[in-house]
């Protein structure tokens, strides 16, 4: 699998910069980068000392392209675990591409997405879970993501599932031994320590797995639907939890389009805010496509804000009030029914333009009505501590093993299907020859999550979703 | 002027990247980031050798951000000549925010835009053209800005009128030593070899001088006007010319925004196409804004393009066709003799679409015409070709010193006119005193190309300009 191809990429993201750096890694780095680096101290890259920077010219025959700094990493010492060379330049596109392209003529390679992370798996520096990981540590973008990144990079709960591997893996092979003794009727294998053992991993495995609940949400950031009628400040509100002018904000009705969607870190979580369009516009004809577009994202959402623009509510006759309110209770009724298990949040935007009265009047018709002001900001800092609030930050406070990646969290189902398996076998005293194979099934997915086991079609898939460079 | 405060900034592009480069500089760059670096060796930054990579973790007490390869250069022997260390760390724009932050908390400073490299001329790594040529460096584009910038930093043209400063200086203090004796009537500074002094000095500053035009030209891209009735083809040819589709090419006529103007890189050097709106429509009302703004665009550029879009102008009787190539010789003669100096190429488009007859026609009519297609790619590379003639590269092929920056060519023209002075000084005999006052100047104003004369608002100006974290 592993080619031994020396390859080049911009490991920088590229657009204007200071500085911009180029990565080579493979057998030949130093001595392609040698062709066309001239040390200003005169000496040749190969004599360099590993994880030494060298000051110096990259050279096109007479032709000075740049003046750059280059790291050397030698021999398994670097990032890939090949022979690795980062040339620092000046932050040019132009220079960036004539510089990669002398390195192609020189005999590297475009590298693919990931291929350097590939590497490093491929050559031990890391486990595929830490190589995934150090996707996720790039794409985190809040305190949460990337703690669990983070954890994940470091070795994450792929340790303590290394160990039971191991530990399993001894078992099978006890009882794989006395196989090749049946006749004699022997037992190699400890039964009371292997049922210890089963229950340990049963324990761990069912651990993680209700982790990834909390993990995925962590990760990929809460969703929150936000309904309400056009022009009730879903945007404004969007903005003040936001902290600053993200949405396009307009006094025009329905200026939101359809759906937005937007990722704000509240507290260092990631909070994923859905705005649908208004729910009660199209309240006549219940089955009517906004509707359902709403329910859908309710749906989706783990916690939904229902945002009222309170002076509307006031804005006519004294019956009309009650009947607007009677609606509004009414559909809170009808989204309860339809979603019980959701927690509701009921906002009455543009408090400071509503009298005592009307804020009294609206209270004890709609108990649980929260009074905010968007624009104003008032009553966000509430409203940001509440929706933290419908967050398990347990684990992540107590920085245990949380699985956030799906992949993961399939084999790990896989691997106590088959360890329930291996239970049962025990319990009904199975012979062990069948065992063994229900033993094999579990290492499988054990050996999938950190690459024990692997195809060229996983890795792939893997990697694709690198950007390119790393 | 230089303050001690240790700076910090992102020195690789902000956006999703393999890799950031996060940089400090400073007298206390090593003892800050030794606070929070982690090295996997053990050893504290400060007792790192210059030159050398250590591999470690970024940590803010118990919380680990990053996975980092840090850079340490100690002493002066950085592009700052300070101490510097440059952090490698995960492309995640959360990641480099919180490194960046802890760094401050600290004791460092976000570094201004181009802080890094005015200390680098502040602590006399480079003077002040050879900064100006970094940000000239990082902004290029194409092989000729490249070559002119890259120049421009290895001294150019500086390191010539810094040897003819030091011989000019050397007999400013002679002259000014014979006034202390003005009484004794002595002679120190020989008048001949002086006068020999002051004509290379004037042979030298006029050939610079000479060279901004193009210089100029070459770094900013040569403008070429391109002119045509509107649906004429211009966004293909430009797309033609650039080999890929940057401009949006549509059908519909008059689709192209009023002026758009597009950067290309033709056999290394930059052009610049001003696209206009059509010259034709608007003819029955010479005064016309459309009009107007083609004489503007036409002034602006150093090549005009006229396109016609040759098969509209058989699309009717043969009289009406007479007529039409009437009225573009008419047009063409008015535009001659507006600009008579400019060079015009006319091109009819489309000749794909024309008869062989039709071509024959045209080319007895108006016989400068030159045939191509946009779409097909024909005429194309000669039109390439023609383009390139137009412009002088014989300084560039000669790699003669050329000045490109218009702060240089101001104070090499103003130079020029002390120098010039003396000379006059010289030819009158004039007394010493007086002559010593004019060198003093034509050596301010050799300073400040240099950067011997200086202050804090032309620093200022320069280094405005500059990306933050170079």
């Amino acid at each position: 699998m592993l080619n031994q191809d020396t390859i080049v990429a911009l490991a920088t993201p590229s657009g204007s910069g200071a500085i911009g750096i180029i990565r080579v890694s493979g057998k030949d780095a130093l001595s392609i980068c040698n062709l066309l680096f001239k040390s200003k101290k005169g000496l040749p890259l190969l004599q360099q000392k590993s994880h030494t920077l060298q000051l110096g010219h990259i050279v096109d025959g007479e032709r000075i392209l740049d003046e750059v700094l280059i790291s050397v990493f030698k021999g398994n010492k670097s990032y890939t675990g090949e022979p690795t060379v980062e040339i620092s330049c000046h932050g040019s596109a132009f220079i960036q591409k004539e510089i990669i392209q002398l390195l192609m003529q020189k005999g590297c390679r475009a590298a693919n997405a990931g291929e350097f992370t590939l590497r490093a798996f491929l050559n031990g520096k890391m486990d595929l879970s830490q190589a995934e990981a150090v996707a996720d540590l790039i794409a985190s973008d809040n305190a949460a993501s990337h703690q669990l990144a983070m954890q994940q990079m470091r070795g994450g709960f792929t340790n303590e599932l290394a160990v039971l591997r191991k530990e399993l893996l001894d078992f099978a092979s006890l009882i794989e031994l006395e196989l090749d003794f049946a006749e004699e009727d022997v037992e190699f294998a400890n039964k009371e320590e292997f049922q210890s053992l089963v229950t340990k991993i049963q324990k761990v495995l069912s651990r993680l797995i209700d982790s990834f609940a909390v993990g995925n949400v962590l990760k990929n950031g809460i969703p929150v639907a936000i309904i309400g009628e056009p022009n009730v400040g879903k945007s404004t509100l969007l903005n003040a939890l936001l902290n600053e002018d993200r949405a396009i904000v307009s006094d025009i009705a329905g200026t939101t389009r359809d759906t937005i969607e937007d990722e704000i870190s509240i507290g260092g979580i990631g909070f994923r805010f859905i705005d649908t369009a208004g729910i009660r516009e199209t309240q006549d004809q219940i089955e009517g496509l906004g509707i359902k577009k709403t329910f859908e994202k309710i749906e989706q959402a783990q916690v939904v804000i229902q945002l009222l623009n309170s002076p509307d509510l006031f804005d006519e006759g004294q019956a009309l009030i009650q009947e607007r309110i009677n609606n509004i209770k009414l559909e809170l009724d009808k989204l309860a029914a339809q979603f019980p298990e959701r927690p509701f949040i009921l906002l009455a935007n543009k408090v400071d333009e509503l009298t005592e009265q009307q804020q009294a009047l609206l209270k004890s018709a709609l108990p649980k009505i929260q009074f905010i002001s968007a624009k104003q900001k008032i009553g966000i800092e509430e409203l940001q501590a509440q929706l933290l609030n419908f967050v398990d930050t347990g684990a992540l406070r107590n920085n245990d093993a949380i699985v956030t990646n799906s992949r993961h969290y399939s084999a790990l189902l896989l691997a106590l299907e088959e360890i329930n398996k291996v239970q049962e076998g025990l319990n009904m005293g199975l012979s062990s020859d069948l065992l063994a194979i229900d033993i094999r099934q579990a290492l499988f997915h054990f050996g999938e999550i950190t690459g024990q086991v692997t195809n060229d079609e996983l890795l792939g898939n893997i990697f694709a979703n690198f950007c390119i460079g790393k």
